[in-house]
């Protein structure tokens, strides 16, 4: 993977540009595909569009961080604007808010942190951290009295500090760790970076879900 | 990444295994994360849950297709002992039904490849692909209207179908072209690698909208 290392892509990049963009997208193309409409440069990452390896990163780490910086952008977009309303708005009585959600994603990742970086079994969590991240994790009635009347800031802080811990340790780990495999998941044998995909995939499911109820806000 | 091609991989998980699972799951983690619940083995690939190099295609890419294989195991699980009646339901007057959803994930992964396999502009598709994908990519009232009736193995075999070619391409290309950047995509500076990765979570965020219908289905 060292001819990848961002630096030198980033020439290769250049070279292949003038041949692949013989296909460059226009404006047709983004009426033709409206989940292809040009996202906020929500990220700090000037390269958020470009994946691969990541300075700071072992390669497969690094692209992993790449996939997971870009998903985050993405379902951020069509809530960060949102009022406190919006995001306490339920479609119906069985519904999850959309800010319920954005706290679901930061326990999600909470508890995977847990399970993965401190070989924790499923649930094993401190006091503190059930406390903290169960009513999310489990969504629902208990998510629905509980999780309103934040505004968007709220969530995006909570999620971020998560966040910011999961980069921190993945740069205390390499790729070994992230193919590291558990015999025992409930899904069956899996390895660290199938888990934290989901992690990532997991925003995806709930943003489908965001922009369903976008939609139907009064 | 060769020391990750699958053979010797195998042989430094089992090493590892003995440690990682220190952290095993038991039952009560199934139920402390509704999400976690094991997943059917919808697919053929035994290893479908450790993510990684795949023989027969390069590293990067093969690890994509460990990642496209997963997440379509994934999807189809709430929808795959549907009904005609449910992939047709319509929550609400301006909802698709997971039907014309299925047929539209197979319609976005259509004319990615034709986008990133021909180097075409976004929407210079053929007559014969217009005709067959743009009514499913573009989802609401014309999908409402033409496409229902139809149960789950049409929508399998379509989606078995594009993705059959989609994975026969990939054999054919190489690490490069999948870190190959196009300057002029909507969402800006972009590589193969975030396009297809997004015609893979693309496929979580609908998931996460069956899981929201079937849930409401009377």
């Amino acid at each position: 993977m060292n001819e990848h290392t961002p630096s030198v892509n980033r020439r290769n990049f250049i070279k292949k540009t003038s041949l692949l963009t013989l296909g460059a997208l226009g404006a047709t193309g983004v009426m033709a595909a409206p989940h292809l409409q040009p996202l906020p440069k929500f990220s700090q990452d000037s390269d958020v569009n470009i994946f691969g390896p990541k300075e700071g990163y072992t390669p497969q780490i690094g692209t992993l961080v790449s996939m997971m910086n870009w998903m985050r952008m993405v379902i951020l977009s069509p809530v960060k604007d949102m009022s406190v309303s919006d995001l306490d708005y339920l479609v119906d009585d069985d519904a999850n808010s959309i800010g319920a959600m954005l706290m679901h994603l930061a326990a999600t990742e909470r508890f995977y942190q847990i399970h993965t970086f401190e070989n924790k079994s499923w649930g094993d969590w401190s006091k503190e951290d059930s406390k903290k991240w169960s009513v999310a994790s489990g969504l629902g009635e208990k998510a629905r009295n509980e999780i309103k009347g934040r505004p968007f800031d709220y969530y995006l802080e909570e999620m971020t500090q998560v966040r910011d811990f999961t980069l921190a340790e993945f740069k205390n780990r390499d790729d070994d760790w992230l193919m590291s495999i558990d015999a025992n998941f409930p899904w069956g044998p899996t390895n660290n970076y199938c888990k934290w995909f989901h992690v990532c995939e997991h925003e995806s499911n709930h943003n489908g879900q965001f922009k369903f109820i976008k939609s139907r806000i009064a």
